[in-house]
Parts: C-alpha cells; sequence; structure tokens
C-alpha cells in the first residue's frame, strides 16, 4: 500500500482565480512528490479555465499551462452537465481534457472507487 | 466493497450562493448515479438555507428543494453550535432536518467512521 | 479501527476570515470530540494567520488562538513554497509552527499514508 503512488482529485468548481491557484499548486505538487497521480474535475464556474480563449490575470492563456501539466501525467476532467447548463459547446473545451457527465459524481466515484483523495485548491 | 453504493458527504458553509450551487450539484449527482447517498453537513453560514424563509436568488423558497431532495433520500444536518452563536431558535429550522452537535465533527465523523468521501460545492 | 481517534486535516488557503472560522470550528470540534487528532495545513493565503502580528478582524492577534489550540494537541504546518513565493521569512512564521516543503503535498499525504480525513473550513 505505502508504496503505491498517492493520488490526488484536484476539484474546481469556483473560476479562474482558482483555476491559476491550482496550476501554481500542481506544480509546486509535482514537483515535492513527482509520483503523484492528479485528476483535476472541474464543475459549474471551475470549467471556464478549460475553455479556448481563458487567461490567467497576468493575461497568459491557460492553454499552455494545461498542456505543461497534461504531458506530466496530470489529467483533466470536464462536467457536461455544466457544458449543457452553461451553453458551452464541446468544440470550446481544450483538446487533451475528457467528458465526464457529472462533475460531481466523478469526483465522488474516484475517492470511493479508485482509492483518490480530496484537495480543494 | 466495489457493489456498496459510494456515499458522499456535501459541506456547506458558506452561505446561499453556494447552498443553490449544491442544490444543483445534487440534482446532477443522482441522475448520473442514482444509488449514490448523500448527507448534506451545514455549519456556519451554511445552515442558513435551512431555515424557514430562505430564498434562492431567483426567488424561489429553498424549502421546496429541500424536501424534494429529501425525498429522494438525501439527509440534512445542521450544526447545533452554529444555531447557538448565531441565536437562531430551533424552530426556524425546515421540518426533517436533523441537528448535530458539531457539524465539523459530523463531517470528520462520517468521513473517519462510515466510509464517506468528502465534497465541498 | 473504529477505537482509533478520528484524524482530521484542516485545509486552509483563503486568508484570515477563514482562519477566523478555522479557530472556532476546531475549538467546537475539540469540544465535541476531544480525542480528534487535528492538523490544520496552510497554504496560499492561508498562511497569513500564523505569521506575527496577523490580528482577527475583532482586533485580537491570531498568536493566542494558535497558541492555545496547539496546547491542545492541534499541530499547524505552513507551506514553505508560499513563504519562498510571497518572500516572507521563516523569522516571521509563529513559534511552534511547522514548515512543511509543499502544503498540498502534505494534505494529500495526510489523507493516503496516514489516514486523515479532509475537511476545509
Amino acid at each position: 500500500m505505502a508504496d503505491e503512488p498517492v493520488k490526488v482529485v484536484y476539484h474546481l468548481t469556483e473560476g479562474l482565480d482558482q483555476a491559476s491557484r491550482a496550476m501554481s499548486n500542481i506544480r509546486n505538487h509535482l514537483r515535492a512528490e513527482p509520483d503523484t497521480k492528479i485528476v483535476v474535475v472541474a464543475n459549474g464556474d471551475g470549467i471556464k479555465f478549460l475553455l479556448t480563449g481563458a487567461t490567467e490575470r497576468s493575461g497568459r492563456p491557460f492553454d499552455g499551462a494545461v498542456a505543461a501539466l497534461a504531458s506530466q501525467g496530470v489529467d483533466f476532467r470536464v462536467c457536461s452537465n455544466t457544458l449543457i447548463a452553461h451553453d458551452v459547446p464541446v468544440s470550446r473545451v481544450l483538446p487533451g481534457v475528457r467528458l465526464v457527465t457529472s462533475g460531481v459524481a466523478e469526483v465522488a466515484r474516484l475517492q470511493a472507487r479508485e482509492g483518490f483523495v480530496y484537495l480543494r485548491p
């Protein structure tokens, strides 16, 4: 058990400021513990940073940071219910981001069925 | 294990906007995974939506949404310490909502003793 | 298992208002369940209340509340990455507070390796 990698679900629901903090948190997390498996699940306003054209406060687009973390093994999953409720076409979701039916159900499932622990940045 | 229903504690502490999001999240959650056992624990400003007369931004009262989810098996629990600290009489708590001594202790107990996973909407 | 004390990580990331709520939550938690082991992990703006001179809205300094909870067995841990990023010298951290390399990695480790449950006040 103790040798298995730690698995963490980062739950994002608030918007771009929380997403900026999360990107920074995840970079620090992987620098401290490179073997950690991280899945980011976004629902509600948490999905905004995963749409084309989204930028950090500094003006820097999110897509580069997302692609860089994805290349380090971070998975990004977005709630389809939110896309529908917010009238966002799937074509606006960044490449490589996986759709899940319900973000909250996914957060629960990862913990209850796949041994993930929870973290809200 | 894998066949037992997933059990999730939704932890509400912020106020009416978080509660609105939570009602919507829980409806989506149960639509995606109808067998999920959901307990909502509210403390601090999180208790406001469970008091008589509380309304969503749209003006719609919360009591109908709470009763509808309760009829689907969702449990609502409110922190007695908060009621005392905020000087709220128990008579203002919606019918069917259970009092617990400490909301935070209940959130911890459900996870540590009853196999619930955590979710903060 | 059921006889071991419940272990809870309180995750603080927001700032002084969240920290005030957390101090009150933890006091209530320990009053309801005195055997609970509580570790507070602070990163980002969550570290502010653990620096010398920080005060609650009422003007009361945080150091007394932190020392009182520490004397009841609560551990406080602060993220070194945040100290560096916010340019805060270690000398400003309250006595008795432990430094950890990465606050988020610590929150994950406590859950995955030491049986803690999560709570965000």
